[in-house]
């Protein structure tokens, strides 16, 4: 945001004025040093803070909305009846059973007791390497659907290319696009296309802004809502597996007023941090936090160490607070 | 940590097991292919966790411990009295007042009242330009000291170089070191000799590892105790001011039992996220928060548009559930 | 790597020796404290330098290959009888016309008349924006192949999804992978099946093994070559529109015995940086540079800022020895 | 940089002007959506290039100069006769020997023979760990400049506090401040008292921005020129030691103008990567290059596996031009 001064104005009367509303306000002076204008770094685009009718502005002016239907979409998104944002947090188990199928409906009963509305599973799954376990796919996606529906639970799953997005999409109540994939432009179009809500994980190394800019490609083309999940971004500090971005939690639910979950078994990779990081984030303003659970650690076939066992997910949900009465009444 | 396997040993039964305690296992063959050793990411140096005599196991090696006093402190360091780590949390309020002297009188008499326990202020400031405001110096030094005996604060500062450090520990109750300072050497050196406890900030890119070692300098240099701050490291998006690394905080509070206080408002630079984040900092383990109180934001001579006002910090401590009656309990 | 010692072996003797061939050596001991291994950073997987049978070495173990496909590929990818690696560094010119079709044409004769051996077009284009242009599409691709044609350069350009990608590639030379797409495993396994040389881009913020591993996705599914493009990564200054990460281009090409070319324009997103850093890349090991042009920078549709004009081209390449008369030699 | 437009400019038709001088414009509007002024990223701070009287353009501001003294500087720094920029590149071997003194004089003298005319030795050493080889103190000092003054070399060394400054200075031809201590900014202000060149590392996490007030501290306390040193900063991945930036090695040297070395031993950790990366330093503008050397590596007390013995440095000195005759002419 540029706030432009009069002829005549008292600069340093702008910027404390500036400054007393929370705004870093910068000089920029024209060639003989007089100062001109404030550059003010002003977090949400298009949303100037501050600002109008006041001693010695002449005039204010901003980026343009870069995103106009994120900006529009609000707080909840509503997930066949089950509301993500703005009331009571949400919590989901990213499942993973050794037996497929009678497994993962056991597991399923579990955590629905355990007061999860949404199930989370794998059904195609990115690798880094080509040689390393790549999903059960289709079948996958039939698991899940019938241990969400003994259970009343919500199925998640992620899509990961834009050929398999409609049948996916088909499968599951959210559909989840992984941080490999956030600017994968050809798969956020189809899936707009898709008419699910989406579950956009951030990227490694994406701004707030490219972060939102992606959820814009999938409401311009059609999504019914938008979920944003924080996963962890890349580090220099190899003492957590990610580095769990809690500020831009902050911002996006207090400032830009959307919805965002956090998943905090990739963020650490440690299943010792999950609880205090899963408070954290419904401290900061998380609307929900996803947890990955396995019933035998040991025989994942990916991410084990970080999964906890059913047993351990029930004890931190309660820790958390989500009884099934206290998210029955919300 | 490498844990070597016997000749005879089932590889993939050794990872299952090192899996299902949340170690994550890289397998290391020799020139053969044949899995010798399994590399095991095992954050907290010196403490393999897991390992003993196990089917399959033939030993067990790890690094050296490297920061054995650091390791040996403890969770709680006690400043005149007052605890920080292991129970309540502790309130700091870093103020900068308008009026110099009984200006900081007034405000310490608020923030007293608010439930803060320290009282931090910057008599020597590190600035990134040369031609910024440096600090009060000495005199800064006796306001800030008379401030806090004045309404029963601890108080907090920064010292800034070798030959300032005795005379700045002798005005306060623990000296501070900022993050630009956390690898000056001479520095730490010189601290740890004044016998003061040491609120150690991390730099803007120090690994866990680095930050400890830093307090490892300090105490081997005789000081009595050292408290880890955290206050946001260096991103790649200037969405936050600096990137709040919560992970970090739970991992020195949950796994090495150290205390740790967390700078909301040097992390995020915006006031509206200093109470999420505040929060979320507790949450995540925190043994406190230091927040940054000005009576005239605007006139603050750096960092106004991070710091509360007086009313805003009472209102914060509040929501914290820092009302005097509760941390007179504790 | 890790390098276990006999019992009775001298640690610091075997420390010294690793030392001594360029290795760094981390101690790790039993729970006695006794040495009983070194873990070795040994940057190239799969490869141990030194090693062997040495004095108080027990046994030398390391990670398996994990990209045995790219281990094999070698130095140099032909692209139809133009070889890219291990030779005279190769020249290519991303053009982008104010008038498709006739104003490529113009453009591509003066781009081989200036020594360059490719042409880069982009007829789908990634934006970070949905409402930024977004190519023009199958258009492109014909006018792009007439180009080439007409002025004997092999065609570059990109492809965004899988069911683009056959068409794409059947149009062109080299597919290319864009940054945001290197880890997109649904486009790499649809273009290895394409059977075009593929040139990757390495993404924002990958580590040299994740671009590595992405390549041996290409090669598992089909592709007959992989050339990497290292095109600048995600820092945290805005002083440079990227960060060059040139170590990395002298690894692939050093050690790891790859063809890597370097793309100067969206590294620094500045025209008077483009040669210092296009000589810099030549210099590190790189097999060729990637340089941007348009014939009118003011009406580019992206990008004109850091675009070259046909002269300022033609200087640069001339300038970084690329001559026609060199080129024809090599 | 800010544009400003006059009321009935054709704001796309400046934008186009901009771009074709390679400036990036971000257009600012207000609140009904007509756009004021452009944003204009503008590196080299004070510097507005373009801009000017133009069509459409009513007025240009920018940032004050924020480092005047480091402006006025110039490219060149004279060390007591030897020029650092402006000329042929200047070569400087960090030298550890195994016997201090004679050992020192005896690599020295290999070292100027190989054509280097800078000598740098660690008499003070900043290390991570308290339990670390601290150096050989004021004893290192005599050794070195013995050793630099019986073959001609100028003798670089870094002071780590400022107690220590004024007794190092005595010693050493140029000062150096470790990467640690670049926003020590009670060292620099005594260095620039102390009336010596200094050598400036960049921080680990250092904008260019920092990087030059960090300069400007020391130009404002006296000290008589500041040359610039890379030395590779923090990145999020281990296959180099450190992430050489030769992005800003050319913006230093190109844009403002500036005297710039680098270090690829620090930068890479690797003795393989030393050349290459020396020569593509030197192309990308640097004034010169400091390598380690150690006459027998395996017995080095730090930092051995990416020092080259003399015989490799002679080659490598060799390899980029630098003969005696060489740098005799220059």
């Amino acid at each position: 945001m540029i706030v432009s001064l009069h002829d005549r104005a008292d600069a340093e009367f702008v910027r404390r004025e500036l400054a007393a509303r929370g705004l870093w306000a910068t000089p920029l002076a024209d060639a003989s040093g007089k100062v001109r204008h404030f550059s003010v770094a002003c977090v949400a685009q298009g949303r100037p803070r501050g600002g109008g009718r006041h001693e010695g502005v002449a005039g204010v002016a901003s980026l343009p909305k870069r995103a106009p239907r994120v900006d529009a979409q609000g707080l909840v998104v509503d997930v066949g009846g089950v509301k993500v944002g703005g009331g009571a947090p949400v919590f989901s188990a990213a499942v993973r059973g050794r037996e497929r199928g009678p497994g993962e409906r056991a597991i399923a009963a579990r955590v629905a007791k355990a007061g999860a509305k949404f199930l989370r599973g794998g059904a195609f799954k990115p690798r880094t390497s080509p040689y390393a376990f790549q999903g059960h796919g289709d079948e996958g996606l039939r698991w899940l659907r019938a241990a969400g529906d003994a259970h009343g639970l919500k199925v998640v799953t992620e899509a990961m290319g834009e050929v398999e997005a409609p049948r996916v999409a088909e499968w599951c109540d959210v559909v989840q696009v992984g941080s490999r994939n956030m600017q994968n432009f050809s798969l956020l179009k189809a899936l707009g296309r898709c008419g699910r809500p989406v579950l956009l994980k951030r990227a490694m190394s994406a701004t707030v802004e490219e972060w939102l800019l992606a959820g814009e490609y999938l409401l311009s083309h059609g999504a019914p809502g938008v979920i944003f999940c924080e996963r962890g971004i890349r580090g220099f500090d190899d003492a957590t597996r990610n580095l769990l971005d809690l500020g831009a939690v902050a911002l996006l639910s207090t400032v830009y007023g959307l919805p965002v979950v956090v998943d905090p078994s990739h963020a650490t990779g440690r299943r010792d941090l999950v609880l205090p990081l899963a408070r954290a984030a419904l401290a900061a303003g998380a609307a929900g936090v996803m947890i990955e659970t396995h019933d035998d650690p040991g025989r994942a076939l990916s991410d084990g160490p970080q999964a906890l066992t059913p047993a351990e997910l029930d004890q931190t949900l309660r820790a958390l607070g989500a009884t099934r009465g206290d998210t029955e009444e919300a």
